[in-house]
């Protein structure tokens, strides 16, 4: 039995990895076009900012490790062109074939690039080693004194913190009305205000019709977002779904028998709308990545679907969201209410700060669909309880009787999410 | 209609408050039998090291605030010596007597002094202003080298701490083989060794059986718990409870008519055991006061219970657990298996440091029964996941699948919930 897998990151890595550990005895190979595997792209903005120094630091493991521990053959820069259903066989660049038994698809996201003067010698994404190392150098071989950023996703803000951390001013360009994708004016403008103190401006509402060569930017980074890599799969006859990604049931099966799909190219199931979603984010490659290896290999488990969380730690301020926010419940035709709330983050006697917390609750139901915390400091507890609450269904009741820790350098006696939880109350009688 | 608090404190203060709320026109007076009121008992160790200043800063609010703000009249120096409830009144120390319609009994707890020669000069406990005001006057105006402190809860670890920060030599006593009353040998071992870099040895299984004059410690600190004052309302027929504080429903009514109970002085149903429970925390005499005073003031509101969540934040560790330790899973009945890994609290390219995870569960019903969750940062977060799992008796499965929140800076891509989890399902197989 062999299984294929195309794609070294993330997904493809953590498919081959649990794979192997449910059989000992699979063939497997990993396919990878690139010249590397299992490196860290959450860690990009890092190496632009300098707190991480080198891009050896990001990848995880060599090919050899692979290898040598886990019995698992990775071939680099070997792309696949074609998938063969019918033959059980893929087709690289060069011509040859291999067949496979099983079959995981992990081609991962490109980042969009339909702004025409994308492709000028000045303007970057940053998705790859190679665009890193590329801006990197960039900006060390000449003054780059103003730099623009299009796109306000969590890519945007960290790329666009970590260069003005390198003293560069720079415009931020977002063509929605709100940070994050979410439309939720309140969080936007805290997260607004705090850029300025950075140093960067945020123009919303700003959408960039073409890049010129001219511009007085003399740096651009492209972060308008992703998207998924499903030509080789579609070209195979696999279903796409809604979003345009690729579908997978629970067990991250395609349509075709023995081909499984993970990572950033395929939709996930959001719990709170229990519709499809295209949200693809480190924790949920290797979570499907996972999911698809083991099932491949013979086990029997499940993906059941995100809420939606995501963060972002920028300097001096963490934003973490989950679930929905108000506009995006109204969207999905709930009957929704939020509060919001500004509470202490720890006691005051021990220098506490401000942070924020919003709630999102169907008014019929009084379920929660969503919240945001912003602040400097346990923002990514509290988001993980929120989370957690949306998983578990918790009646509003149960959620604002929480049990939560408190001592005082860490957390108040009430906790802001307690706080905001009581005001949601208030607003739902 | 008249409501008469006894105590002025976190239960006390917080039912006054509510009460307030609820019906602006009770007449309600608050008695206390202590110089102030409103003051924030779990500050006093940030006292004792000197990051707080000045007590004056854990006084959170002067009886005049909630005179003139909040129409409750507050007074201090009044302590109650009888409640008559066949008359419906309370007796003060001077012989007056007041007339309640309703009545909320937060008497709160006084430390535990069972050992003989607790009444030695040299002998501290930790439990009101006057106590820590004494206690850094006595170590600034002699040479204190040497401390014992007795009793290796959480007010004993944090004493110890402090102590230490202070550059005195600080011995811990502890009559258990584990701190934190959890009977966890791992937990105590990650404790013991953190404690002995900080600068304080600890000494298990160390019973102290009476105090002596001329012990080579200059300074002892007795931190052996509390118990619950009930003798008020024992002598006017309010029934205790199985662990000896005051037995009240989930409204905060006692067994007499129109007496409710808060805080330190009863007792809660744990919710993970199903049986009482009497642990004195900050949290829950906030929430049970507010409960009691909402109800007093005739709302309906209740109090559901803890799941026991506690943490300490030490120098360069945090300890949180909740629920129930596997000793203490076995010992209320339950076929309890653990399982502990250690991971890394964020990406490891950005500096992650080790963190710490056990989690409990039955292996009957494969439900989750308790953690614990040491580490430098994100402890708080992480225990109040599990703790809202605990409330949510979310099964084990939902959890592993949880979608926390990753970014480098804070949390590495699998949370180390997620690996303790993972391990768990194996260790339940």
């Amino acid at each position: 039995m062999r299984l294929v897998v195309i794609g070294g990151l993330a997904a493809g890595m953590s498919a081959a990895a649990r794979a192997r550990r449910v059989d000992p005895s699979l063939e497997i190979i990993v396919l990878e076009k690139g010249a590397h595997v299992s490196w860290a792209a959450c860690g990009l903005p890092f190496y632009l900012s300098g707190r991480v120094k080198s891009l050896e630091e990001l990848i995880l493991h060599k090919p050899d490790y692979f290898e040598r521990q886990r019995n698992i053959r990775v071939r680099t820069n070997a792309q696949v062109t074609a998938i063969e259903p019918a033959r059980r066989q893929v087709v690289l660049r060069s011509g040859e074939r291999l067949a496979y038994d099983r079959l995981v698809i992990a081609t991962g996201a490109r980042p969009s690039k339909r702004i025409p003067g994308s492709e000028l010698p000045h303007v970057f994404t940053l998705h790859t080693l190679e665009d890193a190392r590329r801006m990197r150098e960039y900006i060390e071989q000449r003054p780059v004194r103003k730099a623009a950023v299009i796109g306000a996703g969590y890519i945007g803000l960290e790329v666009a913190d970590a260069l003005a951390e390198g003293g560069i001013q720079v415009t931020l360009f977002e063509a929605a009305p709100g940070v994050l994708g979410r439309n939720d004016p309140r969080l936007t403008r805290r997260v607004v205000e705090h850029l300025a103190r950075l140093g960067v401006q945020v123009q919303l509402n700003t959408r960039i019709e073409t890049l010129a060569p001219d511009s007085p930017a003399e740096l651009v980074v492209l972060a308008t977002g992703v998207e998924p890599n499903v030509e080789l799969a579609a070209e195979a006859g696999i279903e796409l779904g809604r979003t345009g990604a690729i579908r997978v049931n629970d067990r991250m099966e395609t349509n075709l028998a023995g081909v499984f799909a993970a990572g950033d190219c395929i939709e996930t199931l959001h719990l709170v709308t229990g519709g499809p979603i295209y949200l693809p984010l480190g924790t949920t490659a290797n979570k499907t990545g996972r999911v698809a290896g083991a099932n491949a290999a013979g086990a029997r488990e499940r993906f059941p679907g995100v809420v939606g969380t995501t963060i972002v730690s920028l300097r001096g301020l963490t934003i973490g969201v989950t679930g929905l926010s108000l506009a995006q419940a109204r969207q999905a035709g709930f009957d929704a209410v939020s509060v919001h709330i500004e509470a202490q983050d720890r006691s005051p006697y021990l220098g506490s700060r401000p942070t924020e917390v919003e709630l999102v609750a169907d008014r019929r139901t009084g379920g929660l669909l969503g919240g945001a915390v912003t602040g400097e400091q346990g923002v990514a507890g509290r988001i993980n309880v929120i989370a957690a609450a949306l998983t578990a269904a918790m009646p509003l009741e149960q959620f604002a009787q929480l049990d939560l820790a408190y001592t005082p350098p860490l957390a108040p006696v009430w906790d802001p999410l307690l706080v905001a939880a009581h005001e949601l109350k208030k607003a739902l009688l």
